[in-house]
């Protein structure tokens, strides 16, 4: 594959994917005049599974996923989409090219304020470097959801439809307050130079807004006193999902890509891309009424390209992307046929 | 008034009411059997709003409440619940004595896990020493709820009506978690000898399950970018409040009475009283659906004493008991007619 080096791209680096076969990554350096933060140099990464020809779609999930979406003989560690890219379902990679990208941030090194509308930038870049000119699908999950909504709303000639799951056009203010003292305790640790510590009470944090009382209750009892301290059911778990996730999460990509998600704002009337709007009844960071809100604001001002809602149910609230395939297929399928 | 001493009560100190009138304060201390560390010896402190004569209710709040309910000419600074006794109302002092204590373990000094079951007991203590052998009612609002049903279930004879709110038989395990996630965060600012910094964190994360996010969507907007960082709307709120929290409050005082709440485990077929369970539909830390499990199973093991239900709809959420006055007198009304 050849790099075309996008507008705005400038060629000083440019890596040639590093891999061939069923899944290729590569690297572009690249400067974007960030919202918040003005110009900026940053190395952009993605990685393409599926064979060339087919459609291209791209997909962006929450602020801790990544561009290995989907485990290939090239690239066979896990992704983070497997289930949802298996064979036979819509995201199969022998049916559509599935592109992605780390977040510009994700690597701890771009410390400013991260628009989300700086990402969907980011993404035209490499799609302008790869040589991609539209787009056949955005399929955005949580953070990627409302990156998607900020590409259609910017750079619609370069998509065909939407599908936006769990992220709509604005950070919801009570989930922002929630973020905001996640980063808080990431800053309460950093001032004892032990920022994992913090950023394990962030992540821990950052969990019980993913996920909903009603699995919390099918899943843990009551509480012991354990060597003189109270300890909740619920804490092996949660020390559990800290370790892994702090392990390969620099402070630093957490808090600015934690601050990102609340910098959405979009006017939904700006998108002219057909959209799919999904979302889930049990979510407590993205409650159901913003999604309608979203739909009812697409629908008055795109009324002629038909935006799609749809609202499933899920034990696991903000987290269902990651556990209902089922669902999430049957929603893909009928959005991208 | 003289002051009898309890049965388990020691007598080498007994302060005498150290005020008259309209409003009295006392302080006694005692030995009492605790059920997760053994025999202790604590002080009690109690105030009595009211003439005697009146009936006398036990109100009791959430944990960061105290003794001191409503302001009287003798102690006339503001009372956490002076809207709920005001002229007229149901707990109005001319019309009913309102009795309370400062909880086992306010002060700080009693740093070992705590049963809401102590504090029943507890509050007999302080019915001994007072010469009160029949509570009117008890009226219990969040931890005042699990330790009055911890009351009904221990005390019975010493009790005619419990009224619930917001608090139930269980600690919800989410809730749990939540408040295990709090208690971390009062871990991580000692680890750098200012508990402070991790007591108003823990203070701010407690707010949010305390309210909802329809309120924070009425109140606060979206997040600016100020010197370089995100800030969200509603966090100048939060730092108002953490800050008259943290002077008041001892960090032992909120973790072991943040740990008492995740011990509550009470069956509620042990209740022999009559019982008005009042749950808020919107309470994100209480979930209305064990106040619905709490109801049934006092029906089923209590037909004949008739418990009550009532489910109340308020923006507040868990903080309904302090901010629908005129609903909750609704329902204090018909409980203690």
């Amino acid at each position: 594959m050849s790099l075309a080096i996008a507008a705005g791209c400038e060629p000083f680096i440019t890596s040639a994917p590093d891999s061939v076969g069923d899944a290729r990554r590569g690297a572009l350096a690249c400067t974007l005049d960030l919202r918040h933060a003005g110009r900026r140099q940053v190395q952009l990464r993605y990685e393409l599974a599926g064979e060339p020809g087919l459609p291209v779609v791209l997909v962006a999930g929450g602020i801790s996923a990544d561009r290995h979406v989907v485990a290939t003989e090239t690239f066979p560690q896990p992704g983070w989409w497997d289930a949802q890219c298996d064979a036979g379902r819509t995201l199969d990679p022998a049916r559509r090219r599935i592109l992605a990208i780390d977040w510009l941030g994700s690597d701890g090194l771009l410390d400013v304020p991260i628009d989300p509308a700086d990402q969907a930038d980011a993404i035209v870049a490499v799609l302008d470097a790869l040589g991609i000119e539209t787009l056949d699908a955005f399929v955005g999950c949580s953070y990627g959801a409302m990156v998607g909504l900020q590409f259609a709303a910017l750079h619609a000639p370069r998509l065909r439809r939407l599908v936006a799951i769990s992220g709509t056009h604005r950070a919801h203010p009570y989930a922002s307050a929630c973020r905001a003292l996640q980063r808080r305790a990431v800053a309460l640790g950093a001032l004892q130079c032990d920022e994992r510590d913090g950023l394990a009470l962030a992540r821990q944090l950052a969990i019980l807004g993913y996920r909903t009382p009603q699995e919390f209750d099918a899943r843990f009892g009551g509480a012991q006193v354990v060597g003189g301290r109270v300890r909740t059911d619920a804490e092996d778990y949660l020390d559990h999902c800290a370790a892994a996730y702090i392990a390969r999460t620099p402070p630093t990509a957490f808090l600015r890509l934690s601050e990102s998600i609340d910098l959405q704002a979009l006017e939904p009337e700006s998108i002219r891309v057909p959209v799919t709007v999904v979302a889930v009844a049990e979510d407590r960071l993205v409650p159901v009424d913003d999604a309608y809100a979203l739909f009812e604001r697409l629908v008055a001002a795109n009324g002629q390209r038909r935006p799609q809602l749809r609202v499933l149910r899920s034990l696991y609230g903000h987290d269902a992307f990651l556990k209902e395939t089922a669902a999430i297929d049957n929603v893909l399928r009928e959005a991208l046929a």
